[in-house]
């Protein structure tokens, strides 16, 4: 069982959970909890730590972060004792969750499940804190943001769990976001590939690589919400019926920042000199469009993440300068529109359809990037939510009023 | 160098720190910097402990509050880092602070230098949270309020420093508290033992088990203060000087409990049954009084901190019970006073002086003990300051209005 920031925001909440927590022992199954930091800590931290310095170092912000997901796992191994619960915290050290260096976020290599194993069979309730590990030269180490549920699949694996319960504050995984569009449908179950894809695609309610842990290691998935008693949506192996859905979600990404940088020589090797210095930076480049222009010369653009927009124009500009490439620009005016779907593997037109929406309200786009179950379109920012309500509308996903969805 | 929770309680003090720091490098020194938790952080963390649960697990207190030191340590290497000075931080076990198993106030029982060794000979300048260590289960442990003195002084033997540097908000150590006695004057040197009684009676500026540590190696301590250019008061072994004033410093202690255990019988060893019982709960007894009563019954007093005294009845009631005593009675209305110097070794008529002067102010002397170089009176907790005061004054320590001060 894992609980997200919102879940642990406060002593009403956490005892909460620790009424969850207590509700699953009586059913009778062995329990390990994961708890991510309390709602606002990391960020309370995180602005410290930009206070204190514009660039501060990684090793020492895990070393910070890592701080809030103890406290939490604490005091609510401190609420479960209290309901006569044997119960332990532990940190990622503890319970021998080994990752990378990679600071800020690391990937964890092994997992040591002796310590769990030990708590569970002597009855105690593990609460484990969420999103930290430790490296091979002992350091703290963190997973980056949404790490909290990679612990939780990660360990759900290491102890050949049944399933992972990932608490959240939402009743599911919704076909898109309902804050943005109101005609949202809560979906009972999706595949692990549709999930990753909107996990990526900006679908906040569960991280990229958490969904990829279970998926590899088969380990079904439910999210559920903390604060209701909805069954949620099971992440699971694609079922056939699920294919009877073109589409399963709309997403729409808010946190790109595009590059371009301007008249690179059309030389072969200089694109690939540019994304291995970026990946060597720990930069993930997402959309990449390369435009042929005149006199020999291209313009390539990409996209990143827009926490990541400073380091990558430095790196594209020390990069540029070598290779003899010209300006490097930037704007983070942009957005991400996506469709996801293991039906569009058997239903051709989609990508289509897709376009002429867009064009239909006027929408421009800028670039776009496929994949067997996706469909992506780069936009102006301004269009995000219209272009999210009329595409969720015209797959087919808007809810009905009443009765049953309509189903494309 | 060992910062305490008010020199880095925000971003601004934090750099000032960094400031300091930087200036003993300049200075030629190598130098490892101690840090408590960021003032009122752990206090927040404890009162969300009590929200969460009447008694909490110790272990689990210990986990939760090592966290406030860990943040701590991170700013300041950040604030470092920027200032262009290498500097990394450490939790007390990455430095290898072992102690024992006794959560909330462990025992350092040994510490592996080799990573701070290592550190400091790649020039870099570790930055440790103070307060915690590893005990042989790897659970975390606390070393109890004052913590990240006794992490200072251990370290700076471990590491065969040249002298161990208490940074405070406070210039130094005073002949008492000047909040409570308005003339009281700093000290610019004091001896270990006299500095031992002061931190052990209440006085708050050291804790009195890195007094204990320093005196053990003879590591000569500084206390001064982040905010001023004073050079503090140097702690160190007693030399002839010192002797020359009856008494160095005046302490009040109103963190006490008085308990009461009425009509022990009159055998041998029931006194020793409760103490024992205490011992084994780590409940630390301060005075102790037997007044021999009627009928073969006694009375017994005790001493406690007042944060013990909830546990110390239910363990004495219990021991009661079970040799057949009467009621344990308690009280909280009370202070101790005591006076501290090396000089009554060579002096008589102290004690009667101290007594005299309560008395002549009319305050009753409930409990005495006395030491080889300190006297101490419980008295009723309203009379705690006056007492302070005339006791400071008579024993000819009060700040000449200018000029020298008088000596005794």
């Amino acid at each position: 069982m894992k609980f997200g920031g919102t879940s642990v925001s406060n002593i009403e909440r956490i005892r909460h959970v620790a009424d969850l927590v207590e509700e699953e022992c009586l059913a009778g199954n062995e329990v390990v909890v994961v708890v991510s930091a309390m709602a606002g800590d990391t960020d309370r931290l995180i602005r410290l730590a930009h206070e204190v310095s514009p660039e501060p170092p990684e090793r020492e912000i895990d070393m910070l972060l890592s701080s809030g997901e103890r406290i939490t796992s604490a005091l609510l191994a401190m609420a479960l004792t209290t309901k006569g619960r044997m119960s332990r915290s532990f940190s990622g050290r503890q319970v021998g969750i080994h990752t990378d260096s990679t600071h800020t976020k690391a990937r964890i290599e092994h997992i040591e499940s002796g310590r769990l194993l030990g708590a569970l069979s002597a009855g105690v309730v593990p609460v484990v804190a969420g999103f930290q590990g430790i490296s091979p030269s002992e350091d703290v180490t963190t997973l980056g943001r949404g790490g909290s549920d990679t612990t939780a699949v990660a360990l759900a694996v290491a102890l050949s769990a049944d399933r992972c319960d990932i608490y959240t504050d939402v009743t599911g995984v919704f076909t898109a976001d309902p804050n943005m569009v109101p005609r949202a449908r809560k979906l009972d179950r999706i595949s692990y590939e549709e999930m990753l894809e909107m996990a990526a695609l900006g679908a906040k309610v569960l991280h990229s690589r958490s969904v990829e842990f279970a998926m590899r290691y088969r380990m079904p998935l439910r999210v559920l919400s903390t604060f209701s008693k909805d069954p949620g949506t099971l992440v699971t192996e694609e079922d056939k019926k699920m294919e009877q859905m073109v589409v399963s979600g709309v997403t729409l990404d808010r946190n790109q920042a595009q590059i371009v940088v301007c008249d690179v020589p059309d030389r072969p090797g200089l694109a690939a000199t540019l994304f291995r210095e970026l990946s060597d930076n720990a930069v993930i480049v997402d959309m990449i469009v390369q435009n042929v222009g005149q006199d020999h010369l291209t313009d390539i653009s990409f996209t990143v993440p827009r926490s990541e927009a400073r380091k990558t124009i430095r790196i594209a500009q020390e990069v540029a300068k070598r290779i003899g490439a010209g300006e490097v620009r930037s704007r983070e005016d942009i957005s991400k529109i996506s469709i996801v779907g293991v039906g569009m593997r058997s239903h051709s037109g989609v990508a289509a359809r897709m376009f002429e929406t867009l064009a239909s309200e006027g929408i421009n786009i800028l670039m776009i990037s496929t994949s067997e179950i996706k469909i992506s379109c780069l936009i102006d920012e301004k269009y995000g939510e219209l272009a999210a309500r009329v595409v969720h509308q015209s797959f087919g996903l808007d809810r009905a009023e009443s009765g049953d969805p309509v189903r494309g």
